[in-house]
């Protein structure tokens, strides 16, 4: 086992489906790697590198720049359709026969589509954050919550302080362990990835509206995810809503639902020490 | 550390209040014991020996028949405030100034009065296939959810087969659960405790009306029960709808919320492995 760390992985890149993908990659290797999908408009870097090297102290860890995000310029499909084959097109390009899968927020509903399409290459799900097609989005317009186009469509000074109010509750103790993610999240400071463009953010709402339209018969499709699954929320997120991750656990055949207190979209961040034991233990059972 | 079980634990008896409460004790001495309220018309033999001698081999585990129930053959209170007034003075009469409690389907409706009248009493709480007050019951008579009038109206042959229904869901691998469920319940075969009699389940039935058709405004009580708190339930619970363990979760201040896949209101017995790695690193922590 190396010394890499979130804060010191190099970032690399891999050429699939003539796109150019940056990500990164370190852990325990031996086991099968787990494979990140990132939340609206997040890059490389916007992960919680507390919850990154505490799953890598046991497995390899993998987070990437799906098309057109960040550090690679081209164009964000304007669906999770689009934008699972490009991850599977990713994840064949390294070689790699059966992943584990986690994703977070929309990142989580890329992850549903590329186990719907490539059943066989994923042998365990983690999805944080996140909803089925069809989702409850409160009426938002878009399948956007009310919450999500309010946070979003503020200012923040500093612009990171966005993330206090999207991934926390307004609670004192919850905003602490805001801050403490923050200091973890600028806690790489060399080698950072580039910031993501203007069309990324319209790209990936057309996504969520699209999957939130979905004409097919609400939630059937989930009984058709065999894999063991985690799902984790907060009890109050208010930009996908809990009641999702509660759809999520009735209508999957084999999935673990955690609810986590005081807790809103960054409920793993928050309670990382838990998740990260939790996750381990649901990935190496 | 004894040799005594589930299995083996004598039947001992207390006086408090005018009532002689039966109970059995065991498991490792020293830190705080954990209580254990019984589910509707549940005895001192209705506990799943696995979860019982899982949880015993970290702390003491205490059951005991509340009044009226099964050994004791006086009156069951109408409300769980008076049958949580029963209880406070059983764990009173032990000498015990403070436990962690458990609650299993009516027995967490006592177990959450229990904290709301001595919350000093209660250390960590444990609240499985319950409710809070005003809870979801599908629209059924007096609290009581549709299904549970049909379950607990029918005829099994042998009569134990109740429980495959209550329990587990229509699935073949939740009944074959149910099955391995059934053998431990019997395995106890000598002192078994008395079967309930016929006052039980009424005086019981009544309670969860009196509980369901509270007029304060919805869960608010809920925000004054400050004691971590876990909270268990299978995804398709329908004795107690799976839906109350998330308003559970929501309005109380500090709990973290499991449910469990292809399982019913005996989720916790289906997956009694991870559910008692579970609740011994909750009582721990």
């Amino acid at each position: 086992m190396s010394n890499v760390t979130a804060i010191t992985a190099p970032t690399q890149s891999v050429e699939a489906n003539g796109i150019r993908f940056t990500y990164r990659r370190w852990g325990k290797p031996g086991g099968l790697p787990l494979v990140f999908n990132q939340h609206f408009t997040g890059s490389l870097d916007n992960w919680d590198p507390a919850v990154l090297d505490g799953l890598a102290r046991e497995r390899e860890v993998i987070i990437f720049n799906n098309a057109g995000v960040a550090s690679y310029t081209g164009e964000v499909p304007k669906t999770f359709e689009g934008m699972a084959a490009n991850a599977e097109a990713f994840i064949d390009a390294l070689g790699l026969k059966q992943i584990d899968l986690l994703g977070f927020s929309i990142g989580g509903m890329v992850a549903q589509q590329i186990v719907l399409d490539r059943p066989d290459l994923v042998r365990r799900l983690i999805l944080v954050g996140t909803a089925p097609r069809n989702h409850d989005a409160g009426g938002g317009e878009g399948h956007i919550t009310p919450e999500t186009a309010a946070i979003f469509g503020a200012m923040y000074d500093p612009p990171e302080n966005l993330w206090l109010k999207v991934f926390f509750t307004d609670s004192e103790r919850s905003q602490a362990a805001g801050r403490e993610f923050l200091t973890r999240y600028l806690s790489r400071t060399e080698n950072r990835d580039s910031p993501v463009n203007e069309t990324v953010a319209p790209a990936q709402i057309s996504a969520v509206g699209a999957w939130g339209a979905h004409s097919g018969e609400r939630f059937a499709y989930l009984k058709t995810i065999k894999q063991p699954t985690l799902i984790v929320s907060g009890n109050h997120d208010v930009i996908v809503y809990t009641v999702n991750s509660l759809h999520l656990a009735q209508n999957m055949p084999n999935a673990k639902l955690i609810l986590y207190p005081d807790a809103n979209h960054g409920s793993w961040y928050e309670n990382h020490e838990d998740f990260v034991f939790e996750a381990n233990r649901f990935l190496n059972a």
